[in-house]
């Protein structure tokens, strides 16, 4: 049920959980999925209720950059860049493995925010919370090697899978770090030969997870 | 007088003006004071009437990087990251050159933004601008090389200050782009060498405009 996904649920009137039921479809979507693409288009919010989803930028060149993940009961705001002017700039989101969430018409949570104000001060912690996301990305884009960031990845993909054995490409590493995938395949190499992780083909065993993590955490200098 | 500076004044019923007049203090800061020290720092939010201010990171080796200036008229909000809990991150303000702010409370900015839709919905609107500056920035420090990212920050600062003569060292130039000053000493001399600038001590001259508008809008391949 919607309700169980909207903190502001409870504040909302009759009228507006009416409206915003009748008004938000819930969708499947298969992995793999492109289901935003950049600030032209505005297909809605995103509340996701199983799955994961990747927001990320492309670069000119094609080349790929995770910006963070959405779990279940997270919502994507800049899917639905007309609800603000000021929201300039592409991103992407992907379906990363098979996804279901509702999908909340532009214009319907434009109004809402215009009409509750627990609504407008939801949508102003989201944009803070996400905001923090990407101001930790670019800590560690100019601030981390890229050997630290690749094993912090690693963790982070170990967490969201549950695993130590992860189902992922060189190339789906090279597109998180918004590296080339030569690039990640020396690292992986290097890292392999440390004894922290075994290489099999579209796979990464974790090995050693404590040394992996103290990778993780060294600084450029 | 505030009520010119803010866009929201006139949607403001008179008890929050009176409130927002007494409450907030226009205060003079020298060239170089640091207003704003990271997420335990709450001074309050900076309203320019003259001025310009850097918004900048640190990181944890000290190296800083600039995010976004802000002149007349702008509005600091991240300098009072205690008016929401999603705000978590540290960022520092400085004054580039002798400005003059209002400093509203950050209690009251808070409260006008749980009482008037137009300031929540200008809170919004400032937050995805600022977001917008932030995902160009992670745009051209992952896909531009640095001497691109120096050329167009030359030409930034040309027209900040209206004069191809541009009174700034070499370190000042590194702490903006998040590099080492020998870097950005070695990046002048080759543009020094290919007469697009001019080099004197504590001071850059631009010579040929157009050529760096050029090296500014390289890719990094």
């Amino acid at each position: 049920m919607l309700k169980d996904y909207l903190p502001f649920w409870n504040q909302l009137t009759q009228e507006e959980r009416t409206l915003l039921e009748s008004a938000a479809q819930l969708h499947s979507f298969k992995k793999g999925t492109i289901m935003h693409r950049g600030a032209d288009d505005c297909t809605g919010l995103f509340l996701v209720t199983s799955g994961q989803l990747r927001a990320f930028t492309v670069s000119d060149e094609g080349r790929e950059l995770t910006l963070y993940r959405m779990l279940d009961h997270d919502l994507c705001l800049f899917s639905a860049p007309c609800i603000m002017s000021s929201i300039q700039f592409d991103m992407f989101v992907e379906a990363e493995i098979d996804t279901t969430a509702y999908v909340i018409p532009p214009l319907v949570y434009k109004n809402l925010m215009d009409s509750s104000f627990a609504v407008a001060h939801y949508t102003n912690e989201l944009m803070a919370s996400r905001f923090s996301d990407v101001m930790w990305l670019i800590d560690q884009v100019m601030n981390r090697r890229l050997d630290s960031r690749l094993a912090a990845l690693l963790i982070e993909e170990e967490q969201l899978v549950g695993s130590n054995t992860l189902d992922i490409t060189h190339e789906q590493l090279a597109k998180h770090l918004g590296s080339a995938r030569e690039v990640v395949t020396r690292m992986l190499k290097y890292l392999h030969s440390e004894g922290l992780v075994e290489l099999k083909r579209g796979r990464v065993n974790i090995l050693d997870e404590q040394r992996l993590r103290k990778l993780a955490g060294t600084s450029l200098r």
